[in-house]
């Protein structure tokens, strides 16, 4: 093979650091906290059927495999600093590689990461990134600050990228331009580390929605020992979504996966701070419902009803989930 | 499925912490280093075939696992905090898990160790290890630090992981006890943190061999500039090892890969304190040559002649390499 490890690291991986100490090249990277700040990390493992498909172009997996990962530091308020990528791959494929880098540092230099160390090796694909962040000792957000009248938000829109999997199944039709646009949303996540950042101090607990709202959403509820109430009607969604059939919006708003939107809770005498927050990350937020002392999870529309937690446990990479395969 | 993700996390994968805030079970772990000190990490991913067989038990896949990454904070001298882990598992399999998780935290506990975050997901085996470490300011052991003049020693015996692997391959044989100790070495390294503390001060490089002691003595001397004579008679090696032909010695010593011995460099009048820190740590350390300007590579047997350093540039994953497969 004409490329080796070393070769293949120098060629796409390795850019000048950004931030001393960073950098890639010895047994271990360096970092150095600002004092009174936490580091705040995080490791996701992309797997080709699982988390992507053998669709997807080179460069949107680059992007979203850090993505996903800088979507975790956003749930808890992290400013990103940097990362490290360990991949294995079938084989020196060029192309993919030259893409993937492509995606991968665009969206590093987007929010200004270092790549701080990985690993390489032959294997079947696999993806597996560990982001870095730092937080104010004490400001980072977490799931278990939710409390009985808190509003509950979430940013963007919920379902899209449920609805491109259902399209690439050929479960549903899509025209092209709806297609291309879910797709979009499943394959180029956008992570809200600003709105992250803004709610630091105004947000009460917060989680970000990769297994889908239902899922996600019972985890702040066990562990903040609370329940909630969400108005299906109030969910966000986007026009492509809002034209399917009504009980298809409900499993990819509820239950969809993929989406690294923000799902946060909030007093309600703070909703001037959060829509102020948002304003200021350039990211709209919806009001979707309010926490209660119920420990369940109700949803209501017309007919209000209360879900089994169970029904939308939300996705399972053990289990029969609306995995990408 | 009966075990699914959360379950599989919950049952193999979660001890109370030793260190607040460490932590699994929010979206990021948070890490409060101490002031003074910089946080070391590094990663490392294994792949079937290529780091480990089919045959390893489960248990001490588990050990090696977090073994090889504990390696890097060993190099470093970074005293461990705490664990990332990543797992693509191709189906829960509780046997293998069980055994898995207790090699892990065996481990894990003699080395004090939380396991603060992670990811699992279905997908070919896969194991990602991100490991995290303190190391006071400025302390760090480095690849760059070696000059010219300093010895070169390295920790342990070198050689016996690829002994096992001819095994295994069926290109040489071993009696069932030789076999069991070369195996032992292949499978359970020992990383060789208590002498990477200890040499903290002392040493002027250092780094783990992993790759071949060609290949990453090859780091160190292209990052440090400079050269080096190893004598090959002085590279410590097993009974076992010693009665084998010279050429597969020579092999196993100079180009084997999986040793997770520390190869390091000090001053000449540090003899005494590298011996000191190895009585400390309870690791034997053998002086096998120095470094000089030469910027070469030089192997000294009965006949002195000097190696091409891409002759024994070490383990490449994606090269012909001696890979596990």
């Amino acid at each position: 093979m004409a490329v080796g490890e070393f070769d293949l690291i120098a060629r796409w991986f390795t850019r000048p650091a950004r931030r001393s100490p960073l950098g890639v090249g010895d047994d271990c990277a360096l970092l150095r906290p600002r004092p009174g700040f936490q580091l705040a990390m995080s490791c996701d493992m992309l797997v080709e059927g699982r988390h992507f498909l053998s669709t997807v172009p080179p460069q949107r997996l680059g992007h979203k495999a850090l993505a996903v990962n800088l979507s975790d530091l956003a749930a808890c308020g992290a400013q990103p600093l940097g990362f490290l990528l360990a991949l294995a791959l079938p084989a020196v494929d060029e192309a993919f590689l030259e893409g993937f880098a492509q995606g991968l540092w665009d969206l590093a230099g987007a929010h200004d990461l270092d790549l701080v160390g990985g690993d390489t090796t032959a294997g079947p694909l696999n993806i597996c990134i560990t982001v870095v962040g730092e937080v104010p000792e004490g400001q980072a957000l977490l799931r278990g600050g939710a409390r009985p009248g808190d509003d509950l938000w979430v940013s963007g829109t919920l379902g899209d990228a449920r609805l491109a999997l259902e399209a690439f199944r050929g479960r549903i039709a899509l025209d092209a331009e709806a297609f291309a646009q879910a797709r979009a949303a499943m394959e180029q996540p956008q992570p809200r580390v600003a709105l992250g950042l803004a709610l630091r101090g105004v947000a009460s607990s917060a989680i970000d929605v990769s297994d889908g709202l239902a899922g996600d959403l019972g985890h702040v509820l066990r562990q903040s020992r609370v329940g909630a109430v969400v108005e299906l009607g109030a969910l966000p969604r986007s026009e492509v979504l809002r034209r399917q059939p009504q009980p298809l919006q409900a499993q990819c708003l509820l239950a969809g996966g993929d989406d690294y939107e923000l799902l946060f809770t909030a007093p309600a005498s703070s909703r001037d701070a959060v829509r102020a927050a948002a304003r200021a990350a350039g990211v709209d937020v919806a009001r979707i419902g309010h926490i209660d002392d119920s420990r369940q999870l109700s949803v209501v529309d017309g007919s209000a009803r209360t879900l089994d937690l169970r029904e939308f446990r939300g996705f399972d990479h053990f289990g029969a989930g609306p995995a990408q395969s």
